[in-house]
């Protein structure tokens, strides 16, 4: 298994909810952080608890995933209680397993004024996201 | 040049406002967008207008890029008018030019309740976020 499938696998089994799978894929030691939040959690036994006990009804799947032989990262689709949440989360490897992870969900907004007049903006629905 | 090249060069001469090098890296026909925002820019035209008009005194530098043969990902820190702003960025590239970029601002909020004991939240200075 290389790192791309490793990722692969850690959305699958997280979506499964087969955390034996899940917990195969983590370091005894990982980190697990928000920047967003500044949460943290430390080691396999927390990060399995904080994904068991994350609040909502949720499923996800992974929109990209990029990785070379040492950090990956994917873009993620959640949906939380029938609401689209985009996540991205960051990886780092040691000896095949999954050792930190950065967690960042970036919600909607506003954005500020913009001086140029090449700036589209679509209408909400996702669908309408160019492919 | 590789694609984890094109990513630090993108980074760097943006930060330079180095339009010429900037523009260099750009594909005539490149989508620009924010999900968040659900803005959009299409053409290298419009999107160096779009980042020479960026309202706010801004600079960044790439924390980490990570690319393979056809995409690639950066996280990214912003300081704009003395805020740090993390940024992710994807990147995809046809014929050695970037042809699509999908950027998100992930803004600090104040986590849902967690009934995981596991949870540590760190303080909001961004030095003691573990090395």
């Amino acid at each position: 298994m290389d790192n791309h499938q490793r990722i692969q696998a850690f959305v699958t089994t997280l979506n499964a909810r087969d955390w034996t799978a899940f917990g195969a894929l983590l370091h005894e030691n990982v980190l697990y952080e928000v920047p967003q939040t500044r949460e943290l959690v430390r080691g396999r036994e927390g990060y399995l608890d904080f994904n068991m006990t994350f609040p909502g009804d949720w499923s996800l799947k992974a929109v990209r995933v990029i990785a070379d032989d040492l950090r990956g990262c994917a873009e993620i689709t959640f949906l939380v209680s029938n609401q689209l949440m985009p996540a991205v989360a960051f990886f780092e490897f040691e000896a095949g397993l999954i050792v930190r992870i950065t967690d960042y969900w970036p919600d909607s907004y506003e954005p500020p004024a913009r001086t140029s007049q090449f700036v589209e903006r679509l209408e909400p629905e996702l669908a309408q996201r160019p492919a």
